[in-house]
């Protein structure tokens, strides 16, 4: 596996936390009650350490040219390599825990594999991760069922927020060249055999909690890995970057 | 005058013009009808050259260390000298028409007098600006009657519209160090007229459109001259700042 092609898998790993992490955090003071309040900021705050692992990661690959905080701040929208489900707006508190479940789900199948790595910097990263991750796929499900199966409003509710958000999972499970090669040299998991048990999960799930499982066949977005990415990322990394941009120089 | 007090007095100026012009871009592709959409954008770029106009003054007062673009796009929030007013967020299109109604009724008094500064290269500003800015106060108080003087719903959202808005117009008529030294020197038109002429004027249109008018003994916000800002101001500079601070040395 060429090192650029590990340098670009591990900033899809680590794109893919960072921005889930900072989409999250702006729920921090918004949250519907104090508990999930805090659950989502730690559930934010975990994905930002994940990314920080993948990014000193990759920073080292690349020889140390750039920090962990250079990948974080001074690269432009079309240089992440996220999915495009993780960008997208939070919405209510039941678009967010259809996001979540459907990030969260995947990347339990997919972190549980990964620990499994040929690449020994990568295995130990999702070791460490795992733990949370588990925590993170058993809260979101926990939540879709309990408000797939609550109130009329609930239900009609987070029934539309599985059904806008679906469309965008198409993005996890498109296989990169960066994925390929990295499947290959044994790094990475086959994302076919993630999308069997991940779908698996999703749908019953969904079953339990009284929904209808989407049309695996319907139109698909796939985009996000390859630099493509909604509007609303652009706006999200202004926010972001806006301090280490305006004061290049700042120090703790 | 100083020249120190006449480089804030010109930002007060400029930082109006460009805040409420970036705002009100916002709209641009979001208006309730696309003869209103266009309108907002024609008055947001009217703003902007306003602001350009003053910031090229102010430029060359502070001796042409920086231009027009370093005081617009390298500026932080504490930097810049706007009222609150024009920082706030768009709300729905009755929101925006009392923010507009607000600042463009204050605008048209005292550009009106500003034609008049002892300053002729403000004068000259004021006086190019004058035509477009009594468009705008006219545009702004014939929707607050419509609205006002429309449906049952119109009027309600109109009335809290004003009500929201009406206590950050104490930011318009607080005199800054900036203002009395530019009202001493005969640049600037004294805040207490204008304030009355405003008052009066406010008062008849919202009588008009059968809307009570707001208190003018109630507490008001009085703050923007001197560098204390909402939070709204943030997210805006990140946004607006983000393409001239990632990439510094961008030309055409």
């Amino acid at each position: 596996m060429t090192q650029e092609y590990l340098f670009s898998y591990l900033l899809q790993l680590g794109d893919n936390a960072l921005i889930h992490g900072q989409r999250l955090a702006q729920w921090c003071g918004h949250g519907p009650v104090l508990e999930q309040d805090i659950a989502l900021t730690n559930i934010a705050l975990d994905h930002i350490g994940q990314a920080r692992m993948f990014y000193q990661l990759a920073a080292s690959v690349e020889g140390n040219n750039r920090t962990e905080d250079d990948l974080a701040f001074k690269r432009d929208a079309h240089e992440f390599r996220n999915c495009q489900l993780v960008e997208l707006p939070n919405g209510h508190f039941g678009d967010t825990i259809a996001k979540c479940f459907f990030l969260d789900t995947y990347n339990y199948f997919y972190f549980d594999s990964l620990r499994k790595s040929a690449h020994s910097g990568i295995a130990a990263i999702a070791e460490k991760a795992f733990k949370e991750i588990s925590y993170h796929a058993q809260f979101a499900a926990e939540w879709v069922i309990r408000l797939g199966d609550g109130t009329a409003e609930s239900h009609q509710k987070i029934a539309e927020s599985i059904n806008n958000f679906y469309p965008y999972t198409g993005g996890l499970f498109n296989t990169s060249s960066a994925d390929a090669a990295a499947q290959e040299a044994g790094y990475a998991p086959n994302l076919k055999d993630i999308e069997a048990l991940w779908f698996e999960k999703v749908t019953e799930v969904l079953e339990i909690a009284t929904l209808t499982p989407p049309d695996p066949n319907m139109w698909m977005h796939k985009s996000g890995k390859d630099g493509q990415h909604t509007e609303h990322i652009g706006f999200m990394l202004a926010e972001m970057q806006f301090l280490p941009r305006a004061y290049p120089d700042a120090t703790w």
